[in-house]
């Protein structure tokens, strides 16, 4: 039940979602298979090193094996691509994460392609993301379905709701706005060159940020009762939204940190453990 | 240069698009290399029989082959995909055209899948709806790119504007949306869950009609002085937009006929002759 201001607490639906978890990594560990996350990180930036330590102990706590790939900063596409190559002949790994983002010099988005679709529990490939697109996806991005199973866990319709998302990218605003399309919210998708951004955000009943700037979203911006959904995550521990101040309007809101983060580990775990399964089945 | 009302009519832009043309399959003949389009017909709709029809005309006339191939109603997915792949496997053929809809007994979302990217010309894949939402494909879906052409034909800005699309279909709402997006217009997807449709559309700039449904889109909704693209196409020759009442508030409008359709068709010709061009290049 809802009450009138609710924090949604995404500790707690992380903890729910690898409760369920426990039971089937048990299950196909009964079948003598571990499921596998390999995580690659390129380069020594601190807060990817964080996230990908993160994912990994996240792992390690449910049983999953993972398997941390550091790569020199120097590394080339063509290494890369080779690595992740590797990766996915590996009948051991079931799911491979790419940290986002890599060094400049590198092509992310051929790196991306280069996961097979198999092992692509992140959705980072262009044919991931048109499956989500279409409704059809085994892995949509993480934090795309992160946000859609907290909506999902406080039980807060989307169906009819007219969701804004401040954002567009390829792993974040676009996937997230198609997902929330799908169950049927009317989607408004806002970005740096939206004019009256004020007023647009200020129509959504839901309220996605995810641009990567720190307090962004103002409290004054946001309509009375609205949910919102803070994907950011800067440097000192601050989301894309004013908390406080969005706080006082809203009437649910994830705060940063322990809002979307933990659900994201979450479901990639939960992806991980899907892709296991999947060869099972297969 | 922009009058007080603009009728936007499809048939010149099209022309100008053919017209373009000519001299790339004039160029590519000089090498030997005729484009050919083939399209599917399954089952005996009026209607698909008309656009196939007027495909294959279009072709015609401008000197590109087509290949028109009509299955029968009770043709399989399993037998419709032997067709797609035969097309693949075929060095003539540059594109591939699979009528919409098909039987329903057909699981037309595995048929799409089977065409051959390189051949997609109506960017009907689940790879080729990323590639141009991501902004990176050669083949958009040809009536969301003759939605963009007729935009640009005219000069009317998108970036920054507003657009509201009616409709979420994969080959329709959804690509035009991102396409918009892409183009940085901050766009709203509405469908037949949204609640208060009029006020949405009624704060587009750009409002894209893709419902199909005859007159649905009234002229009370439309902001004055905003662009209008029907993209719709009913029975008597009627489109989603109620075109008269639209007329007086929009600055700028497609009618139906000889609106969005004629651009559609001259788009599905370039992207056969890109088709054949980039077998040359290859």
């Amino acid at each position: 039940m809802m009450e009138n201001k609710v924090v949604l607490n995404g500790t707690v639906v992380a903890d729910r979602m690898k409760e369920q978890l426990q039971e089937r990594v048990a299950k196909l560990s009964a079948q003598g298979i571990l499921p596998c996350l390999a995580t690659i990180l390129v380069g020594d930036d601190p807060s990817s090193e964080t996230y990908v330590r993160m994912k990994g102990n996240a792992c390690k706590r449910l049983g999953i094996d993972s398997r941390r790939i550091h790569l020199e900063a120097a590394t080339t596409t063509e290494e890369l691509i080779a690595v992740i190559e590797q990766l996915n002949a590996d009948e051991q790994v079931h799911g491979i994460l790419l940290q986002h983002p890599v060094p400049s010099h590198i092509d992310e988005r051929a790196a991306f392609e280069a996961i097979a679709i198999s092992k692509d529990v992140d959705g980072v490939t262009t044919l991931g993301f048109a499956q989500n697109a279409f409704g059809l996806a085994n892995f949509p991005s993480c934090t795309p379905a992160a946000i859609i199973a907290i909506l999902d866990d406080y039980e807060l319709p989307i169906e009819g709701k007219h969701a804004v998302v401040v954002g567009r990218s390829p792993i974040l605003g676009k996937p997230v706005s198609l997902m929330l399309l799908n169950r049927n919210a009317t989607v408004t998708i806002c970005h740096s060159k939206t004019e009256g951004l004020a007023n647009i955000v200020g129509q959504g009943d839901i309220v996605v940020a995810a641009v990567g700037r720190p307090k962004f979203i103002q409290g004054s911006w946001i309509k009375e009762g609205a949910v919102v959904l803070d994907a950011g995550y800067n440097p000192g521990n601050v989301g894309d939204v004013d908390y406080e101040a969005c706080l006082t309007r809203a009437s649910a809101i994830t705060p940063v940190p322990a809002g979307v983060g933990p659900v994201t580990i979450a479901t990639l775990l939960k992806h991980t453990v899907d892709a296991a399964e999947l060869t099972v089945r297969a």
